[in-house]
């Protein structure tokens, strides 16, 4: 599979935008970042044989702001972030590092309640923080405190997953409802003036990639947690990656009538907000209602749906068909409608 | 061996000093940061043994001022100083991540000048940059750029370096001159009227660290690289650690004229100043000649010397003897003469 023509980054400062997971920061990664690095897999968890043992290594840094919102925190996320990314990979996540950047005068209060956040999420993620390192910059050259978690996971023998393997037939699955994450954020910073009841989904969702190997691990094709940049974006990457398309059966993805409504009034796209506790697979179609149930019957996966189908074209295309025998095409994140959202 | 009783950490605001590598990070890191993440090895790289393989594991934030200085940059100090943690741990470096934190407004030719900088230094010491994560914040909320790197390394089964196994009569081995790295950016700043022919010491230190397990391995004790908070404040941890004393030779510690001329006029004892290419090695004294010698013989090694020796008493002491029969206690780093050092 001969990979597109790498695009060619001609930005001369950096802004919001490259940060925001869709296509800046893909144009970032994928026109400066990689070809400096040599490496095809900034997006992913690296896979490594090592003495022997087939091991999966991630990093992500966490800038999210405010710190605390209705369901979380950012010590949180940093654990549940990096066991996602390990998830998704097929590993069993192991073991965490932290490494935080302080601001001079931030109240130990914050911090303490951030280190209590990141030991009680590895806890319920049953993985440990084996080490870290703490640095401090002068009072305005930071917001509060940033951290970059990095962990290591052990990849499970049973699957072996890469676009590549991604066939016309495949189903979508989706665990759960979307957007929740990314409106609670940008409600929490309370520059809006709207309210809704509604939190992060942050969580780890290993127990569900578990049972989903279990139940369907032949089928397992490919997985993504669809972070920044949300749904949409996750799905375009792999359209792009496959050549092929994704048909999305729009009426199916599972959304709260919260984020739904937020999303027309600020006119934003449900399939282009973040999560943090979701995370799409795309499963042979012998394998596809095994896999949504073994799914749903964890706790916290009732909401799990088959949103979707891999068909041969228009290749690269995401669409999504709306049930009125009309289409629309489901593009990248464009822009940056949510600066620091993780 | 009873480590003594932790320090608790009394302080209600985060200062610069608690990153300095100091009193005051070590009260930050035993008194808050690893009660809560019931975590005993936060200076030093994790060991993990995976699938069967016996792992190091470790990761370090950079928040160096200026980004550039002679003889290195950020870039080049976030990929040896990961390299370097793995190494004194005894473990071959294989492969990195770096996430990177972007101030908006960063001009990409400094971006993509320490991305330069990441891939060549990583080249050099034989590693693989295999992944990352880049997140944006508001221009002011950083400074330039921050990059967190970590890395594993597959453990060297012919050593088992502990402080546990360190006897009196041990030799200490130190691998060059000291203090280059923190002067060379104290005076980078130019804040001060003075200026200096020297430059950083960074570098990958695995080669001498590879030469010195070859030669000496069954008397290889303990090795640590002595950045922030220099030689001092690392021989302190592991006579505190050891509750034996180390004797150092002072008069045999190399310290490059520049460095030396510095220090007097700043008032900064050179064993305070961080290093980051040098690395200290505690080794049994029968196979203490043989692993200078291997030391040395490794380009850039000609400069290694044994500075001092494992004592009984007084425990927890390090102590310069200094050739006049007379004698002063050496003491970890206390405040902050040089915050953002790496």
């Amino acid at each position: 599979m001969t990979k597109p023509p790498l695009i060619r980054f001609k930005d001369s400062q950096i802004e919001l935008a490259h940060g925001a997971g869709g296509k800046a920061s893909r144009r970032l990664v994928e026109g400066l970042i990689a070809p400096i690095l040599g490496n095809p897999s900034l997006d992913d968890a690296a896979l490594l044989s090592l003495g022997g043992a087939g091991l999966a290594f991630t990093a992500d840094s966490f800038v999210v702001k405010p710190l605390r919102f209705p369901g979380g925190s950012i010590g949180e996320l940093a654990v549940n972030g990096t066991v996602n990314d390990l998830a998704v990979s097929g590993a069993q996540p192991v073991a965490l590092l932290s490494t935080l950047i302080l601001e001079a005068g931030l109240s130990v209060q914050v911090l303490q309640a951030e280190l209590e956040a990141i030991q009680q999420a590895a806890q319920t993620a049953g993985v440990q923080v084996v080490g870290g390192d703490t640095k401090v910059v002068e009072h305005g050259k930071a917001d509060g405190l940033y951290i970059s978690t990095s962990g290591v996971g052990l990849l499970d023998l049973r699957v072996r997953l890469s676009a590549a393997s991604v066939r016309p037939g495949d189903q979508v699955l989706l665990s759960g409802p979307i957007g929740d994450h990314g409106i609670t954020i940008l409600l929490a910073r309370g520059e809006l003036d709207l309210e809704a009841d509604l939190k992060s989904d942050t969580r780890s969702v290993w127990p569900f990639v578990q049972a989903l190997i279990t139940a369907a691990a032949p089928g397992l094709r490919w997985m993504r947690d669809p972070t920044r940049g949300g749904v949409a974006t996750a799905l375009n990457e792999l359209a792009r990656d496959t050549r092929l398309a994704i048909r999305l059966l729009e009426e199916r993805v599972p959304i709260r009538d919260e984020v739904r409504g937020a999303c027309e009034i600020l006119g934003l796209d449900p399939l282009h907000i973040a999560n943090e506790g979701q995370f799409l697979a795309i499963v042979a179609p012998e394998y596809a209602e095994a896999a949504l149930e073994a799914v749903q019957a964890v706790p916290g996966g009732a909401e799990a749906r088959l949103v979707g189908e891999v068909v041969e074209s228009p290749a690269g295309v995401v669409y999504s068909a709306t049930g009125y025998s009309s289409s629309r095409v489901v593009d990248m994140l464009v822009g940056d409608p949510l600066p620091r959202i993780c």
